[in-house]
């Protein structure tokens, strides 16, 4: 007998999340192509009906849905977040800190992303629109929808934490037909397969999984520290390291892991649930529960439900604080970083695209330091700093450990308001170290920005600066007149 | 004597709100180009320093930006509202409301829109960032940018009104140099030239120009009344007819204009306000008002400031009721319209772009109806009907007088929720009349849209449907069982 | 044993879609998370070094790229061709005729594809990169770029065939390393997904795949007829029916499959071939072959190389006189089509995205037929009809079994050029049967096109038309003025 | 007297392209707006009938397009021309020379652009369809339509000069109701604002008017020389400085102006022509016509008909030799420079947005150079170099003096082809100076890229480079091994 086999089949790996057409598959004849058919048969068209209601969701619609949640908290990083949420800091010379994470989605084929926004948001919703809303792939809505808090019906109340802002979103989150959501802090920098975390979570049929940190076992990043069994079962939760553990922990190892990690691995805030887990934890086991952290997820553990652990070997920055937020701009000034590589070229960082001028540079001499697009840098040295894009440096200046934001001189211009004669930039002659320059800072001539007195901590924001870890921060559009010293 | 003479003043040519090149040009010889010059005079290159601090606004920053309220109330629409803000609401098939605003703007050549949102705002954020951010011109950074409510340093309550989401707002309206804002309603239909009302306000100096309508005199839109002089000055402001004029207004012309307008005109809700103007009304003289109609604007005039009227005598709609929205789409379903025309090709109506396939029609007469892209409809009657993208319309369905939204099956697909098995769409042999229904909804067959007992406000949301001034809303996503009689 | 074990290598989780990471699981051991490596090996960072060089193509890399020529010949099609290539054809009120083959790569996940242009190309050209090239996916240059015919080093001359067209462009298709090209016609209407293909063929480890029909046995679709072994490799190939077999094929099953398939299956001119086999063929092999249907396939059978056949069921279409595009846009227009379902939602049909009105009917009769965006429909009768965008039908027009292309004014506006006093559209009490309307014409009033003398091929061109099989084709911008019987 | 005399002024040309109201405003009392009008005038409706047909162009539509010729001569520049043409070439780090006419058409608010192609045009295509075709603003199709040569109809040969290109596609240039055209060289480097040359052209009521240079009177920049009268009439037109003025001019002056210019004004080759001008001359009056300069313009003036001069005195650069190139990217390293901005603010210059990594150095001193994002650039010298986006330079280079057009690994990154196993950049210990590196060259360790021998025309391409004026031009993808001289 003749036969004409066909491919036995293969997933094609569909890359919008929509509806595979593979149920469709299933009901036909497994031989449908095979020679013996009458001819008549091979005109098939089951696909043809006029978009059939689905009777169930098919494989590709069983994708993931990240929640990104942009705000972060406004004091830790203030003044940067004077008028920015955390996730919209510039990071870098060209990023905004919530690029990493976006990116991190894209490059694991996750692209359905709702940002959940709420502090000082403006800026962060429109780079999010303009970075990812824009640029749709031809499959699917946007890469990034912006869920700005609203009221609306009964809720007139903001987000009180990050379980209720999904609980409130729910009913837009499950407009689409995925199968887990994958929650994520959006101020966090690392570079994760996020794939990898779903095959993990798939394959041990898990209600949850936590992402842990190997490399920060040594400190508290505050989401909490887990104990896991060999088959990386969560088996104890605690909210510190001193706690004690929760004591709803019921399943139990033989094995004795406590030599290698005696304090457990630390969460990093990133959470895979089920659909059907997140909604029932959030609209029946814990309705009025407002943080994922300390309410759902030690509620879900409590509840028998199974809390797998992934662990993450990578760098991984929360950026927890003004200290943490310098350190990690002076390790992208580094070419064998250890820490997040800006140059990453298999694995991008995506940002708003930008048609910027080169850099023009009359004279520098320039160490361990990023440049963007679009500085004018006269005759000055430079050392480990970040100059960001637009940046003007005047004659004679030195930059040693710092990071400069830069301006948006060529978005809207230099154009003066009243009573400023110091243009945006770096004047002559000025001398910056260990600090940090909001965009479009004015700073004068011979200005002098040491921290001369060692001041640890130090709040002139009236000046156009605070000092935060012994670090200057000259505030956004802050003007500093010439002579200054700091 | 030999000259070749430039042009004194250069063409506001720029199209880009941002900085003119014509101080520089004043900084010239006027005689640059004259012949009698030596020839190395020809290589003038005095606009090429990087970029230069403009001593004072030029020209062409001296713009309009629009701002513009996508909420409205909540209530008046209701259930339309339960998910959205007014300007999300979907009107005459293709369209979100807030499109003929931002349109407005656009073939006025205002290129600058903020719109501030608060309300189930999600909806209209998406809208606007798709149809407008993405779409960049190539001079500045977006359409529209859209501004949701947020906390933010001593702000940690929700915008209390127009004018105080302004207030707060104004060190980011700020950040262009613009020289008026035009205050808009988004939720309003009309077609209007802003450029005609500004050219009108500057010529007469204001400080304020109100537009009002001469079309709408016999009804209260609910934006107040005013009288004016023979040069549209505003002398009285009333917030009702029934209400005495508001004592404080003092100017009196000798023209007698009760006669023509013995009420006054009433007002748009739309206010063109110079900047430095707006900034001492909401944060030097009236710093905690709320409002611009009951407050600012009484309180400028008040004041003593130069307001004035400008008449519009065209369509236009304020959606203060399910009628009116309702009307405004019956209105769009005649060829020779009254109202709003949609078909407009000099001064189009913009909205998010769509790939959608053609609608398919196997067998209907269709009368004085529009028709969205990529419905199926089949043996059917529709008369007087808006029929929005994506519905579907079976076999031997009646549709009168009604507005089917439509659905987005393309978008996201049919997918089963549990339980139901009535596909998105208008069931066989269903009848509906005087109805709205919104999107997604899933009609089942043999059903009566009649509102068979002339209710005229009736509240089954349960049901899936509300009744508002013998209208029938069936909501959005609502199932409404074979056979329903609503 | 307690064993937590980090993921030996990362993989370079590319962020192009093609790329599944299933495998590179596969080669992991399954503990991949056990704990017993030591804790230095946790902080990994192999990817950290500015972009080095792979050394090796990477997964992600042996991708496929599609060469689709959008041209086929001027004459089949004609007059529908005078000012356009095929593939820019519209069909279905919506589309053009090339979006069927884009939007198969899309759905397949191929997104490097390449458009060869080169008869009437412009508009074509423009339609891809508007349509595909500015909505470029984060991942990737393009959707699609287009390679118009160009003359450049030694290359004077037109491209002389499919084959020297693909020859002269290797520069350029090489920049990137996929694994294999895809070659199509850009002229056939069907979904296919090319992912079944590919992985046929790539678990044959065959040089070269050719998709032949299984539907469409028996006529001849030109491209030439092969007979193949029970495992789908090509043993015979004759350019037409009655031809001897290619005597180079050498091969022999000794399987007798005459009786099912006796003429061989036609081959669709689909090519999937190797990235080194399509350049050995048409650099060493065969340098000066222009066509790969004639020369290089036959003699790349002739070679030895292993040929392998995909089959492939469904509908299939040609687009090979103007009878074959009428008759597939008349398929368009049946609701339980049995041809291409332009209404498929899980496998969509992509074009350029457009902001259109709704389509506005006064009145009017609609049986079997589509309908596109923003037309005006006044009282008239249509039936089994494609309406395209913006058409224009005046008041008792009657239009059956015909497509009426529609027109462009919502883009151009309809201005007068000199002497035109017909307006773009349908004129009052028209009757049109069995006839094609190309772009922009201007039927007068009560014109006749209804092919009174039974013509079969008719050429009428200055008069604005030309009979092809019965059909009367009106041509693009043609004037038929009032009273006109054609 | 003599005197040339500029605009007076000006018209703030729309930046829609659509249909402006002013028109419509005229047919309305002027005093529209007073209060003595009876009510039924304020109901004003006009614009509200469906696409009515215009009855003349409205003002808005009385436009400007422009006619860009992208391609230059290939041999001029080989072998930047290889595999690219004139117009795609890098200059400046970040630019295509074409960027910088069609930034002029953009800032001059000339937003219909035909780009016309036909020499090695696959990569100038690909960058104008990203970069300004995806961007459409929302009242027109897009900013620039991509013209690449095609066959079609009678027309089987490519274009045969810039008239010939000019009148094949005249029946797509006339699809838009503008009333002139503007051809320009799309190979020029300058500033130039279209509307004061449009202003002067409509005011002098010419029928051509062509731009000529103040600054480069002393060279012959090849596009003929123009003698003009007091009012800035062509009186002379010759096409060489040798050449006897070509006889057909009878225009005379009374005034003798030989002393100011006696060779008259050279011609830029921009020729601002009036719509049925163009159509005249290329389809009536000289229909074999190949070249505008040679032929159409000298014709022009032969027929009598008004042609002006356009006096231009800024920077302006014709591409004409591999030293011109050189230079003009020499002088965008310079701040105070003397030739293009590209800095501008006000006036910008366009290109691609690109999401690059900021540039990374280790430790270099750099002076009077400009840098590309996403450089990685080691311990080493730069100086007067131009080092474009992707440039990766390594330990102890030198750089003087030369132009790096960088690499595109990050859009396709760096894989290994056959025997290449020097990766793309500066190898270590490289020096170069006086040369061209053109885009993914492979340069090994310790090469010399000195032009040793001081070769002034050197061709040893097969070796990776040739010698053009006595500078080094390291080929496209070249590969230099280690320690080679050249």
């Amino acid at each position: 007998m003749l036969q004409l086999s066909l491919p036995f089949l293969v997933s094609p790996q569909a890359k919008r999340p929509v509806i595979r057409s593979d149920f469709i598959h299933e009901k036909r004849p497994l031989n449908l192509h095979c020679l013996q058919l009458p001819p008549s048969l091979f005109i098939s068209n089951s696909q043809q009906h006029p978009y059939p209601t689905l009777p169930f969701p098919s494989p590709a619609t069983q994708s993931v849905a990240a929640i990104v949640f942009g705000d972060g908290s406004e004091s830790r990083l203030y003044p940067l977040t004077k008028r920015r949420s955390e996730g919209a800091i510039p990071i870098a010379a060209n990023y905004r800190l919530i690029d990493a994470v976006v990116s991190n989605c894209i490059n694991s084929n996750i692209n359905r992303i709702y940002a959940l926004t709420q502090f000082n948001s403006t800026c962060l919703n429109s780079h999010l629109s303009r970075a990812y809303s824009g640029i749709e792939g031809l499959g699917h809505e946007a890469y990034v929808q912006v869920i700005a808090a609203y009221q609306g019906g009964d809720d007139k109340g903001w987000f009180q934490g990050n379980a209720d802002a999904v609980r409130r979103c729910l009913w837009l989150l499950e407009e689409y037909p995925v199968s887990e959501f994958l929650v994520l802090p959006g101020n966090h920098l690392y570079r994760m397969d996020y794939q990898k975390l779903i095959n993990a979570h798939r394959k041990s049929k898990a209600d949850i999984t936590i992402a842990v940190s190997s490399a920060s076992r040594n400190h508290d990043p505050g989401f909490g520290f887990l104990q896991v069994n060999s088959k990386n079962q969560v088996l104890e939760f605690r909210l510190r390291l001193e706690e004690k553990p929760i004591d709803f922990v019921s399943v139990k190892s033989s094995t004795n892991f406590s030599d290698i990690a005696p304090n457990g691995f630390p969460s990093m805030g990133i959470y895979l649930i089920n659909r059907q887990t997140i909604k029932g934890l959030l609209e029946e086991h814990f309705p009025t529960a407002n943080d994922f952290r300390s309410e759902v997820i030690p509620g879900a553990i409590s509840k028998g439900m199974k809390v797998q652990a992934y662990v993450f070997g990578g760098y991984w920055e929360d950026m927890k604080s003004i200290e943490a937020f310098y350190q990690a701009n002076m390790q992208s000034t580094k070419n064998a970083n250890l820490g997040y590589n800006f140059h990453n070229i298999e694995s991008p960082l995506y940002t708003l695209p930008r048609r910027l001028p080169p850099t023009l540079i009359t004279d520098a001499v320039i160490t361990d330091s990023v440049i963007g697009g679009g500085c004018i840098i006269n005759r000055c040295k430079i050392k480990g700093a970040v100059i960001g894009m637009g940046a003007k440096i005047g004659e004679g200046v030195i930059i040693e450990d710092s990071v400069i934001i830069g301006s948006d001189v060529y978005i809207r211009g230099d154009f003066q308001r009243s009573g400023m004669d110091i243009p945006v930039g770096i004047g002559k002659e000025t001398q910056i170290r260990n600090a940090i320059i909001d965009k479009n800072a004015r700073i004068g001539k011979s200005v002098m920005i040491i921290n001369k007195d060692h001041v640890q901590e130090g709040d002139r924001e009236a000046d156009g600066y605070v000092i935060r870890g012994g670090i200057v921060v000259v505030t956004r559009d802050a003007v500093i007149p010439d002579g200054s010293v700091l």
